[in-house]
């Protein structure tokens, strides 16, 4: 998907909803176990109720993984499912030296027909790489991330000035345009948005965190968006276990539709 | 697998080699692709002829996600075939927030039985740490690759002194023992080897890069090695690939005996 399709299906659902699909069988509702592939039941019936609501997907994929052959078959079923005009994020956090990145491009470029993958910088340039030879594909990078490790060395100050995640930003924004690579920003608060924001004022940011994670909407709006949007905001755990009930479905929609309104007012506002 | 395990294994076998599995349908011998499971197929063969002189395996997952639920396939059976006693690495390059590295250490340590996984540093202690929680197996962290792109970051200086690598070296040895936690060291300079040992003495080292990406065993042996070995050193494509005939296995365990005598002789003058 190129980033004028994204814009463009941003402004039409006015919305820059992301729905992660952390997909956890022992929290999905009791009575899908008795499905044949209750991961897929589950899914299929959030998509069904949230495709209006969200521009984007985002399987977790340690969450399919971890059932083995079962789960990726599972996995491969619910990227089928969803809406072709839908973006698609495999949430991999890949990333290893050159030939092996190019076989985790095909495995989600091109077997699943994803439209990006989450990759790890510490391996540097020709572990990215790979991923960016894929038409109209991308690279979402882990810059800052939310959870309470990722100071320990993401917030390491450099000899040369700034921590390390803004070296990531920097360095990365030399090895492809804002038309292949996003980044993970983790970021709610106002002063690192800025701080991002001077370095890739131009690139889409996805940022977790808001939500169950504990993010404002609004700062994340505020200090996030700039011209053609930038952002992508996940959701996961307030949506897609909203309830454990055989209402499920309906409650999600029901949440994905509340942040969707909230996210129309902010791009009337901030855009 | 404990540490005196691996290290008795070690000593029976005179060897600290690491068979890669690096398994690329495009690269094995074509007589072998007419069979329903080519890269088990291989796999099974590589690991007959290589088993007397391996003390470890170390399937490279890309290159079987590459191929979605069938090569999921062929991994699982690769990881059954592989005999107890050795030592398996799922080089995964995993690592994300702390529910989501559960689910891939539930992936690689339950479903699939592996000792060890490679796992990258930059999200930080709480992305590793769910994988300490199994007994026995062990996290192999990124510290230092051996890939051009290495440097990128993992050479950058702090402000507080030393290098990130060294930092992630340091910071993640208080996170576990070493009878928990390795490192990918792709150094094979003895500048950079004796820099490494300083902060971790007493910790296995996985050490890539020897072999077809050019290091030397010699200098890896004399200035990598500790009291216990500490050295697991791989090599994939110089003894998967060394033929593309049908002698592939034969010519493979002919290439990792040569590895194991070499490795032989170190033992006996570095341990």
């Amino acid at each position: 998907m190129t980033k004028e399709d994204l814009f463009d299906q941003i402004q039409q659902k006015q919305s820059y909803l992301c729905v992660g699909l952390d997909t956890d069988i022992h929290k999905i509702p009791k009575h899908l176990l008795q499905t044949e592939d209750p991961l897929f039941e589950f899914n299929k019936q959030i998509i069904d109720a949230t495709h209006q609501y969200a521009v984007a997907y985002k399987p977790n994929i340690a969450f399919y993984e971890a059932h083995g052959v079962k789960g990726w078959q599972s996995l491969e079923k619910t990227i089928a499912y969803i809406p072709d005009d839908i973006f698609i994020v495999a949430d991999a956090k890949r990333g290893d030296i050159g030939n092996t990145s190019k076989m985790y491009a095909r495995a989600f470029f091109e077997n699943m027909n994803c439209d990006a993958i989450t990759v790890a910088p510490y391996m540097g340039e020709d572990s990215v790489t790979p991923f960016l030879d894929f038409d109209d594909k991308w690279v979402i990078l882990l810059a800052l991330t939310s959870n309470a490790g990722g100071k320990d060395f993401q917030n390491l100050e450099l000899a040369q000035g700034g921590d390390l995640f803004e070296e990531v930003l920097r360095k990365s924004a030399e090895w492809a345009g804002n038309d292949q690579l996003m980044y993970v920003v983790g970021a709610t608060r106002a002063e690192s948005l800025q701080r991002i924001r001077k370095i890739v004022p131009d690139h889409f940011l996805l940022v977790p965190g808001v939500g169950a994670q504990g993010g404002s909407l609004e700062e994340v709006s505020r200090y996030g968006m700039n011209s053609q949007c930038g952002l992508l905001v996940n959701s996961s755990r307030g949506i897609i276990y909203a309830s454990d009930g055989e209402d499920f479905g309906a409650v999600a929609g029901q949440k994905s539709k509340e942040l969707q309104q909230e996210m129309s007012k902010f791009l009337n506002s901030f855009l």
